[in-house]
């Protein structure tokens, strides 16, 4: 079930190559509440620093996203082709051009094809809402290899409202999100800080979570829409039901992250990284990033070979607080060191790779925090995927 | 011409297999001033933890090097093999324990075969002198293809003295000293201070700024030997001649680097990234690491492909102060971004990307500071070799 008052369109602008939907359309009835997080990149595309400036309102009405262009790096005439492009869909729906965002994702420093995205507006206005948000989904992939798409209902009160959160990641994905469009409707009604709030602590622990190649890209957007068609009173922090909103928000995150991960180039293998016995949270992070983002740690998981010098290596110069002899790794249920040393169960532990999802979970025994993060193996289908295209 | 007054051995142990030399002996006539810098893993390799002792004394005769086995994670009874291997060479060759140190590289975690080191032992001693410094290189290697030696000589006064360093590299190669093992002999005499500084200095700018993989090495160590068997009056910082030896010691250690950057895991290209008018030195050094680092713009750079917009993105992500339009980015000679904006060469660019040696020059325009970081190109040989041995 989608949530209602949502309507969806996608056309084909081939804005990078023709046979493919890559122009999409999300649009709310009413107006909804929105939040969002962007990329910490220095570098901005233009579309991020204009939905940034937009967000300060914390309202919204549609946004417009593209695959196969970035628009980064495109300086004045970037800027000024995402107003364009907002304000010509906020004409056509005759709403004001602040409620209108934007989404771009593709190639880095190449302009806006402008002549061919203007063509389609008129067509992806008049088309709302014949096709779904999967449809969207696909349309702004770009080396992803399925679409993306979390449904969650929830229960507010004697009111069924429903979350539905859709995604493109692959590559260039990283701490502080990914190359990674994300864009998640509610009907819920929710007020402005309850919405940011829940929002934060959601990304905090999937979108930000997640790292296929420690590269954090240019174009990272989440926005999020509650347009309130539910009906329900308005949920704010206080409220009771506001827990329940949180945790499915942070579900459908959390879903949508592990999707990511399953589908980073060239992957074979998800893998979840959980460091525990941390000294504090950060240090826990710190310790389980270095683990996942090792381009040894990765392409060993995908020889099946359950090498935990390398992941020691990895802890060892993470920066967080570890004692060598202190230190358990297990591979799955897999015990592979017991406080710093061999226990002689590679083989074993070998064997639990071979599964198409892969727990390594670290135990520092230093404090009591914890953070698990996701990534995949690194394979030979990541540098085709990134020599052979100009992603 | 090799430095007066050393002598070299090797022998097949049969580590890690048969059929190569694996094991090296590096003896002085005299006892030597010594200085030495290691990993700054918190994880730390048994033969780290005996060198970063020894080396307190600033005097050395020996060194004992394996391939095959990093006798790292390994805990009391990897300390007990390592002592050992060191007692064994220094009642060989008459001389105290103390003198004695010891590197190894190889396998993480797996007990040293101590069984079939020490009957080696023996032997490297009584053939010490049969063979050269290079047949030290060729004994050290794990995945390098070639064996690493560079030699320089030096006037000192009315004499002329030489410099040799021999080193290991290929993967698990990052900031901090890469996995790698650096032993640097001279005959020239210097002081304890004058020789521990000259070396800090040379591998700021050499061993600290290459990376291949972004992986810090548990088993890190460059030592250098300075035996004075050149007779010329002990070199001390404030001497005449301390900048020709200093400047001809940091010679080999860059030009090792290069070796060390050229024959990383499955590079086809060595790369040097510069980045010039950074705020300050450590944001240069910051910028130029963070793209070079890049697993995307490495695997574009295998693809022939300019892609200039992964460097904007490495750049951003750096951490270091930069303005996306006051950057400037250089292919070579060919200028492909100029005030953060494409300047249309691209396929120039992509031209030279087909030489071996690539120079990629970014001017950030908001300061005097620059750095220079070697790397190498990313392709499925990087893979292959990490996925399918363990290294």
């Amino acid at each position: 079930m989608t949530p209602r008052g949502f309507l969806f369109s996608t056309a084909e602008a081939a804005i990078k190559k023709v046979g493919r939907k890559d122009l999409a359309l999300i649009y709310s009835l009413v107006e909804a509440q929105m939040a969002g997080m962007f990329t910490t990149n220095r570098v901005k595309a233009a579309p991020v620093k204009l939905s940034m400036r937009r967000i300060k309102s914390g309202k919204g009405r549609a946004i417009i996203v593209n695959s196969g262009n970035a628009n980064a790096c495109t300086g004045r005439k970037g800027m000024a082709d995402v107003v364009e492009m907002t304000r010509l869909v906020a004409d056509g729906l005759r709403i004001p051009t602040s409620l209108v965002y934007a989404g771009s994702t593709g190639v880095i420093g190449a302009p806006m094809p402008m002549d061919k995205i203007k063509s389609k507006i008129p067509g992806l206005i008049a088309e709302l809402g014949k096709v779904s948000a999967s449809d969207v989904a696909a349309a702004i992939m770009t080396t992803d290899t399925f679409p993306k798409i979390v449904k969650k209902k929830v229960k507010i009160g004697n009111k069924t409202g429903s979350i539905t959160g859709i995604c493109k990641g692959a590559g260039m994905i990283c701490p502080d999100m990914a190359t990674m469009l994300c864009f998640i409707m509610t009907d819920i009604a929710v007020s402005g800080r309850a919405l940011g709030k829940a929002l934060r602590e959601a990304v905090k622990r999937s979108f930000n979570r997640i790292t296929v190649d420690g590269d954090m890209s240019t174009n990272d957007t989440v926005l999020l829409m509650a347009n309130g068609v539910l009906g329900n009173t308005v949920i704010d922090q206080k409220s009771q039901d506001y827990p329940f909103f949180k945790n499915a928000l942070s579900y459908v995150a959390y879903k949508l992250s592990r999707l990511i991960a399953k589908d980073g180039e060239g992957a074979t293998r998800l893998i979840e990284i959980e460091v525990k016995g941390a000294r504090n949270e950060a240090d826990a992070e710190r310790a389980a990033f270095s683990v996942a983002n090792s381009n040894l740690v990765k392409t060993a998981v995908y020889g099946n070979d359950a090498n935990w010098g390398r992941i020691m290596a990895a802890l060892g110069y993470s920066g967080a607080f570890m004692k060598e002899e202190k230190t358990d790794i297990y591979f799955g249920k897999v015990k592979v060191v017991g406080n710093g040393l061999a226990t002689g169960k590679d083989v074993e532990a070998g064997k639990v790779l071979r599964g198409r999802e892969i727990g390594i979970v670290v135990d520092l025994h230093v404090g009591r925090s914890s953070a698990k993060v996701l990534t995949c193996d690194m394979t030979e289908g990541y540098i085709r995927i990134n020599a052979a295209y100009r992603t």
